[in-house]
């Protein structure tokens, strides 16, 4: 039974290669001054979106990000069989309330910062699977709710130490089908969790390279592929200190990851010109990163095949202030340019 | 595509009726007093079981859970190709940190008290596709730490109001299979987001109840079956106040849900000779009840099949405190009794 859509010990190979539809992201002011502002469909100066509170600006992210997502793929609310998202909020409550919007039939996933891979890896063996025509997933984050919710109020200007990252305030969204034209996911490698030991909120990028090092290899070592056969690879949100790490623990199996690996968290900001420290971080980083840089430069025929590896941190305030290391995770998938893929 | 799979609106069919292999759960000192007590595998006095913290003994019982049912079913964590589980904590670190201790390929679900349900689903579907020869399904939640994130800190002695729940300390999971003799899952309604506009967060049940009649309404329409159709039909923690509204809605539609509708929140414990008001909620309730009391009962051949529909409540402190009305979710699975179905 289904030993087709197995490679190797953690590869699952989509027969139908689920096809993205339709995609849009939001962004706010830091996302505007940075370098893939182009790339955004909405970009908005008001920390508040209109809204009263940083997390219902965060619920509205995730409603125009949809809204925008459904009129590109000419597709109503009533067209989603399915929807998968989350967020970094406690009880992912980002998610629910837009979800409560829509209506849609909903899952919610959670892999802090990887939940957008885990959301289209689940939304494309729904469609592959034939348990849905059409699918939605969606991840956000907003630099207000999760400053104060994970570190401290607002009003006090926290200082951050260099290793620290700074969460996007930012939502990707994007339609799945199984047939159409655009981009579409041929392979996944949903992610084990790593815990190197760290404890360090501030360093969540070290916490999380392992992981994305264990993911990334076991697709290489399942297909027998490398970096040469990709355009791009790219880890969701270590940041510059994750991704140097990142590129060490390939540079010991002899694997070359200088020449075409990225971190979306990096790529998000002008740094060191935009004050990020090391970098974007936040569930809606990696989503939003996709849901316009990446999709679109694979439609305008600049890559033709990338591997997407957005990397989690599972940890809570209460997990660190009760001295716990801090667990990572990376779920990754290999998004081609449109081409008819034998199924 | 795949139109086999779909049955109306919302109903999803199972054409190979993954298996339950194996189910084991876990229960703390309220849970061995109430009626279901021997239906658990694990029954412990100690609200620490041997750690730390509580969200430790949550994380602990999670572990435990699943060994045994790993056990039941003869297999080894490097068997199961995907795991889905969630839990209440801030940022799900009960199964994070769970699943760290396992290091199986990891989905994070979180539809609150919903979640086993959310998990069953995308194991089953992880099964039936073909993505997945074994999928483990888990969820747990523990009275103290809820009590004291959601709540108060414990030794407040928090005064709970008429409509409240208790939470219970709790896990169960389930490992699935596509061959093997066990309960099977024959369909899955995966539910959709209603809000009847309740504030009240000690009245959980009330706000839920509306997205159960919803989901299990969906699947009555999508099959024309009705409650005649099963011998037994469970919430997950509705309680004894949202049940009731619960029979109520189904009653102006002339569908009679009085003879063989029962909570899990009310089964689990001695109302009211235990204190536990209007009966057990958390999302280790409803999974904890599943992964004894109910298999079993499949597997002894008492009933033949059975609609479980644990209910969420998508909630969180700040959303409360921002005056945000409780939206609820249901998602709803056909378990029947060992038999070969056809595909």
């Amino acid at each position: 039974m289904g030993s087709s859509k197995h490679i190797g010990s953690s590869t699952i190979r989509f027969a139908s290669a689920p096809v993205f539809l339709s995609w849009a992201n939001c962004g706010g002011k830091m996302e505007a001054q940075g370098p893939l502002s182009r790339y955004f469909d909405l970009l908005e100066e008001d920390s508040f979106w209109g809204e009263q509170t940083w997390e219902q600006a965060e619920s509205t992210m995730q409603i125009r990000a949809m809204e925008l997502a459904l009129k590109k793929a000419n597709l109503k609310r009533g067209d989603i069989s399915l929807a998968f998202g989350g967020d970094l909020l406690n009880q992912c409550t980002g998610t629910s309330f837009a979800m409560r919007h829509w209506g849609m039939p909903y899952f919610g996933a959670y892999t802090a910062c990887a939940t957008m891979a885990e959301s289209l890896i689940l939304a494309a063996m729904s469609i592959d699977g034939g348990y849905a025509d059409h699918t939605a997933a969606i991840a956000s984050s907003h630099y207000c709710t999760a400053e104060r919710q994970y570190r401290t109020p607002m009003p006090y200007g926290n200082q951050r130490t260099p290793t620290a990252q700074w969460t996007a305030t930012a939502c990707g969204c994007c339609i799945l089908g199984g047939a159409g034209s655009g981009p579409r996911i041929t392979h996944a490698v949903p992610g084990r969790i790593t815990d190197p030991g760290l404890t360090d909120p501030n360093s969540m990028g070290a916490a999380m390279a392992p992981a994305a090092y264990e993911t990334i290899s076991a697709y290489f070592r399942d297909t027998g592929e490398g970096p040469k056969d990709f355009d791009l690879i790219l880890t969701g949100d270590l940041g510059r200190f994750g991704s140097d790490i990142l590129r060490e623990l390939f540079d010991r199996d002899n694997i070359d990851m200088s020449k075409n690996y990225f971190d979306c968290g990096e790529l998000l900001y002008n740094i060191p010109k935009q004050d990020m420290h090391c970098g974007g971080s936040g569930a809606g980083c990696s989503a939003a990163v996709l849901a316009g840089y990446l999709l679109d430069n694979l439609t305008s025929g600049k890559w033709r095949r990338i591997l997407f590896a957005p990397t989690g941190a599972l940890l809570s305030t209460t997990s660190v202030f009760q001295g716990e290391s801090i667990p990572g995770i990376a779920h990754a998938l290999v998004i081609e340019a449109d081409k008819e893929v034998s199924a």
